[in-house]
């Protein structure tokens, strides 16, 4: 089957609004938000646009609302990214997170759903899993996101389920349950990796492996691990110039995965093009700031490697 | 000298967006905010909807975004007010509050100023000063309320003085004295009436009286209290039908009083009048979904004192 797309994304595409504060206020008190900043996020858009930026022929899916800014769509454009399905929802506001910093650099953070949560009565967009390869079922309703796996597993796609932070508020063992059974690849970091674990009643990592063919397990500063039936690879990871903020390095993780996998690597070269990959995404603030080219990542998978 | 207004206010005009979450986020984590809820407010626009709608001529001046709600200008107008000087900042956007209460009914909030930080570098409005017999400066940037308070003074005005919560932290012991020494009617809670003894060095509540020949301190559920050279007037409380939610219940009062004074009522009754106003602003959401009559103030005013 000819594909137009390599990889298809189904996520979150939201604004991401940071603040600093004095302090966090206690229980019945209102503090002040100081030297905002807007900066366009979520799961979904940050994977594509970096995975685009890579070379990888991405789509995406996502509800945003009629407050959408064109400076985000023209972005997405620009980056690459097929946005036939992202679509704004009338009378909704495009979905938001807003992040506080207090002056010990803690962060509190709020999650808006907003347009997203229509997501339960909308039919299913079809474009982005219909015309890609893999097709990565991110962030969003449980309801929505089974519909999309059925139909990719029917059309015979490798699906690839990331719930990230939301397996944790979102989903339920049950709906859990019901996705992972159409799931060839299972994105997770190590505490997502224990959560799905604990809602399928199980107890090593490798029993996750009656249900998809492959975890991808990110761990942070402590690299990643790939867990197939035959194998368990360990990589580790690729220094940063610096850390400014780690906000999106999952979503370069797993761009780059998606770029060694266009480029036909095996899956441990995969890995660390991966985390060479999101060492630049936390050199800046936000996940769409500094978007690396393939040379960029190549060059430092080949040079910093720390095992 | 004639006046198209009786009472001119200088203070927020602000959106009020309530959520519910389970729980308020710990230090580094992110939690979902549920149920949104947008309502008008702001003290200003609080003060000036309320007044109106009890039959006093009012004129509001704040500065908003230009996201500012068509249906917000729309509803200050009908109210009556004067909308002269609510001026749009282009490229800014309106101030707003997030508050959000947990499953325990605690509540936190987070102010964003926005437009109104455009304060420091504008010129004043000068139309709400110069069309009122009263000039109220509630909340805003202390260099421009210095700028009105002088204006107002200067053309024989009525100077009150309400900086509300923003005293806390907004002000300084120099910014809210240069702003005493323009005022002849301070409007405090009992927690800001504190604040400002200390910042003024004073010990008693009459202390404040070199500076101001009135002050209104508000107690909440203890009514309150009005401080002349000649006298103390302890006013009491209006039951509300329920309470359903105290925002706005201080504006609620000060329209009432106002409105006494539009009347000519002497100041205990005025007191009264401001209590039986606040008794409705607590039987609904927000400060601006139950606009009480005159006629309905007055009647509640003469049956439910409670002392």
């Amino acid at each position: 089957m000819r594909h137009s797309n390599f990889v298809g994304v189904y996520g979150h595409t939201a604004l991401d609004v940071i603040y600093n504060s004095d302090k966090f206020p206690s229980p019945n008190t209102t503090v002040e938000l100081k030297s905002r900043q807007e900066l366009f996020g979520g799961t979904g858009a940050n994977l594509v646009r970096i995975a685009s930026t890579l070379g990888v022929p991405t789509a995406l899916a996502s509800h945003v609302g009629s407050d959408f800014p064109q400076d985000f769509m023209d972005a997405l454009k620009k980056s690459g990214v097929d946005t036939t399905d992202v679509v704004k929802v009338r009378g909704q506001r495009t979905p938001f997170v807003i992040m506080i910093s207090d002056s010990e650099h803690n962060q509190i953070g709020f999650v808006d759903q907003a347009a997203v949560l229509e997501q339960d009565r909308l039919p299913i967009r079809t474009h982005t899993a219909d015309s890609s390869k893999f097709v990565h079922i991110g962030t969003g309703r449980p309801s929505y996101m089974l519909k999309v796996a059925k139909r990719a597993k029917g059309r015979k796609k490798t699906v690839c389920f990331d719930p990230a932070q939301e397996i944790h508020y979102v989903y339920t063992p049950e709906t859990l349950k019901a996705i992972m059974g159409y799931t060839d690849i299972f994105f997770c970091n190590s505490a997502e990796l224990e959560r799905a674990k604990s809602y399928l009643n199980l107890k090593e990592d490798v029993e996750l492996l009656s249900y998809v063919n492959m975890i991808v397990n990110t761990r942070g500063g402590d690299g990643s691990r790939i867990i197939t039936e035959d194998d368990e690879i360990i990589v580790g990871t690729i220094k940063a110039d610096k850390v400014v903020d780690t906000t999106g390095a999952g979503d370069g993780y797993r761009a780059g995965f998606y770029a060694g996998l266009n480029k036909s690597l095996p899956f441990e070269e995969c890995a660390w093009v991966g985390a060479a990959t999101a060492s630049f995404i936390v050199e800046s603030i936000g996940a769409q700031n500094k978007l690396p080219t393939w040379d960029m990542v190549q060059r430092r998978a080949a040079r910093r490697k720390c095992v």
